[in-house]
């Protein structure tokens, strides 16, 4: 199997996401090892052995991804048998022509802490649990966002997801059985109808979900997930609420398409 | 303000992620907005014809960090009159001549649903909520990590964001006022305390956030703080329980280090 090493001065995240990226570009497995918060020359050169280790050991040149600010270090890094892509230099140098500013190198700033952004995203997953599952639907004047659904449609990973990449503060609330006949929105939510997105998913896949939960009982029974879902499916295109089907979709790809059909800005942190 | 633009056939999450990397070496300030699940020529038109507009209307290039795996939307894209940024590209074709593999080319695998990586993500979101803040103790033999501190000492967040980012199973329990004359680890702990990580955090940063929850209380008190972090820490140090100090940490960076220290792999999705 093809080696790849991450190595970062901070936290890795950054070059394993994009790492992970151009690798998913290529049919073959990959065996990955990341290295994070090589900060000091010694930490560097330990790394660095590690990789041409491998090289001794295996014959196989190793894919080696780096992120590192501190050119003393990076030089270091480079010295290894293996591939090197340099993740930072090889954008930063021509956006320096082109911005025409000198780049002023700070290890590991990408998430690094700044008090401001980090209490939004904490306030946002502090929001999220507190308006998880309908537990209370007093603070939704205060929601980004609610999303709406039947019970094990992606609501709760969704709204965890999207405050804690966005910091956007998102409630959550589901239909429950006991309301299925005549379904109708509950007086905070119409308050609040501006913000609402609707979860929907295949009868197979809740279906296959709830029994994993709760084998052979009504909740999981295909009956009532049929029943359930076109409940709400009439609802959402009664009261026109916009929607997607989860399926077939990551907690990303979920978060990021309702951002866009609700027109809300993402914050990068 | 310096105009950036993102754009994407999937969440576009990798390219922000990574376009964030980059900026933050810049001294400067971006205003940037995100085009994701440009999957269509027309939709690629239409971004085009915006960041000409933007050209037009302010006479300043932006810059168009861009990650399209179709080579006709790509084109389309690069068409514009900013300074276009191929991250995929740009190492694509070195990585497919190293590996000696051509690249495949399929868009948005990066964050696309994987059923199995996917469902483990979930679990652990779900295991990290059913065992918040000590509600329950009694599944900490399926943990891979047991997260202790005092109260509002960053445990929910790390425990939220571990789970979400590399769908690692973590328990987090509180020390609680009451217990904090001669601390000693409750017996679910004890049983599996090769799992536990200690959370403290600064008397000052304490005092502040908890201010803001519950102020002028006792458990916001300067003395209050200053006597549950002296025991937390007094513990860990008799108990040798690897701990961090929270402070100046992002949660990814909290996240990252307990990883490191504890030798627990990261799992990419």
């Amino acid at each position: 199997m093809q080696t790849v090493f991450y190595v970062s001065d901070g936290t890795a995240i950054t070059a394993e996401v994009f790492g992970h990226a151009l690798l998913s570009q290529f049919p073959i497995e990959f065996d990955q090892h990341t290295y994070p918060f090589i900060e000091t020359e010694e930490k560097a050169k330990y790394v660095t052995q590690k990789i041409n280790e491998h090289v001794a050991k295996t014959g196989q040149k190793p894919l080696v991804f780096h992120s590192i600010v501190s050119s003393e270090i990076r030089t270091i890094i480079e010295s290894n048998e293996g591939y090197s892509h340099d993740f930072l230099s090889t954008f930063v140098a021509p956006l320096s022509k082109q911005l025409n500013i000198k780049a002023e190198p700070k290890s590991h700033r990408t998430h690094s802490l700044k008090i401001d952004t980090y209490d939004a995203r904490i306030e946002a997953v502090n929001y999220a649990l507190a308006n998880d599952d309908g537990i209370s639907c007093k603070d939704y004047d205060d929601a980004d966002l609610i999303l709406v659904g039947v019970s094990r449609s992606g609501k709760t990973p969704t709204s965890l997801y999207l405050a804690l990449q966005f910091g956007i503060k998102t409630a959550n609330y589901p239909f429950i059985a006991d309301d299925m006949d005549e379904l109708t929105l509950p007086k905070e939510l119409k308050r609040n109808k501006h913000k609402i997105f609707g979860l929907t998913i295949d009868v197979q896949r809740l279906q296959g979900i709830r029994s994993e939960r709760l084998a052979n009982s009504t909740y999981a029974s295909l009956r009532q997930c049929k029943l359930e879902i076109a409940e709400v499916e009439y609802l959402y295109r009664r009261e026109k609420i916009p929607f997607i089907n989860s399926t077939s979709f990551s907690v990303e790809e979920i978060a990021t398409k309702i951002l866009d059909k609700k027109g809300l800005k993402r914050r990068i942190f």
